[in-house]
């Protein structure tokens, strides 16, 4: 099995490069490359940034590059790192454009700089869909895997269910 | 859905009570108590404990008991956190005794309570293989998740593929 | 011996109550809590808010405020945890208004929350002085514990030297 | 400033190299390099290994050669990393056979490994002893400093006052 990761930007690769005259809340490198460097995990992957933005950034010409990266790819499971606020959109969009290849969108609540960070529970639940399904686009968030058009989200509390 | 989370020991759940005279290295309360308080998780749980124990040190009458707190309870879907030494054993003995219900054993190679530990990764990989199954055995080490019957290990390096 | 710590905001506490629609970075709780709950500690301590700012917006009202509360507090060694980019403004102005107390000045380049986070050093470096040193106004950052009158900062990098 | 820590061993820097067949806990590269990466100081120093031993294991031969490292080399300033049942007895050895030298003695109740370890805390309050002393032989732990013939432990909770 190979598992290509895509980071789009989001909470989970927030990191905070702060020197001096205030701070600065910047993506850095992708949360992905620490999490698996823990996992020393079994599979093949690769790992590539599609686009640094908030969710609530995120355009239609982004969504595009991005299908376009995982149309022209030869893997057939991809892992989208993403931000919270628009992951089902971006999930939409991408169920539409791309047939026959798996697409798993995850993120998280929390920087995975953070101690207390959810991130890598939520990668490992990711990773282990891309181990149980073949294709379809698939959202995993708060424990909950689900497909795109199946999963919600509970805008008080912002959890996905 | 509901998932029961079943503590046996092994290298996960170690912790370091340390006070005078050496060390001691104790098995403490479940880790995954800690993982699912990050993970804030859309989906109910309890967690139980069955025995406190090394891999290795874990006998016929330990599967046993095990068995029977599955058996006898009334929830289908349950993850396992186990020393990564007997797993397959384990498993095996499950799908030999359990039949309409979903096991899933996982552990880590280090401790949870170690900042670089996989545990939280490893616990996500069984989260998401509880919603995208419902019946049989599988284990989930590594980034890979299978059935019992198809895992193996590399013995030299510990890895599961 | 007791240590008051006070909190008057800075990166140290900086912590990311994320729910949807865009991201908050806000002030948490003392991030002075969650260090000495891992600390253990012999001296006796209580831990106060002054404030909750950047160090940017930290206002001569606020730092009059501050002194109020020291000056009037019968406790007589202060750490403070504060913003980097004016602690040694208000490191002067504490050391012109308190005299015969100890008052030592940290805070951290990292919120305490990430993982990679020296926070906890330098909160270590704070509490040593306290053993060691009776009365005047020090600043503790980059491992480094002076006088505010002879503690520099190289602006390029940030660190204080 | 310049600052030479020695490793000696101890919880400090228990690490955790698990394969297969039970659990290994050995002693690793010293933490003092992961916690300095954090802090980014701003003052010079070297990492020595004089041994790699539970406290309770060493002898007298052991600390012959720990002084024999410090007197031999030329920096003035020592923190040495140490398992916390004999720092005492370490500290008395080292206090009769060194003269005009400053050593700091410090450890940890948890592995540096471990999340909620405070062995960043201890070794930044070895480090600010370091900026504020020029002689003599102390001890830092549990948030409190003291020349070793002052400081005390309580044999039932192992905590140092």
């Amino acid at each position: 099995m190979k598992i290509v990761f895509i980071q789009t930007g989001g909470t989970i690769d927030k990191d905070y490069p702060h020197k001096t005259k205030g701070w600065a809340f910047e993506f850095g490198e992708p949360a992905t490359h620490r999490i698996l460097e823990k996992l020393n995990p079994s599979f093949e992957y690769e790992v590539l940034t599609s686009c640094q933005k908030d969710s609530l950034d995120v355009t239609a010409k982004d969504r595009a590059k991005l299908a376009d990266l995982i149309q022209n790819h030869k893997g057939n499971k991809f892992i989208i790192t993403h931000g919270t606020d628009t992951m089902m959109e971006t999930a939409s969009f991408l169920r539409e454009h791309i047939k026959n290849k798996l697409i798993i969108i995850t993120g998280s609540m929390l920087p995975e700089r953070f101690s207390n960070s959810e991130a890598p529970i939520n990668l490992g639940c990711a990773i282990a869909t891309a181990n149980l399904r073949e294709k379809g686009v698939f959202i995993a968030m708060h424990g909950i895997v689900k497909p795109d058009t199946e999963i919600r989200r509970n805008l008080e509390t912002g959890k996905y269910y």
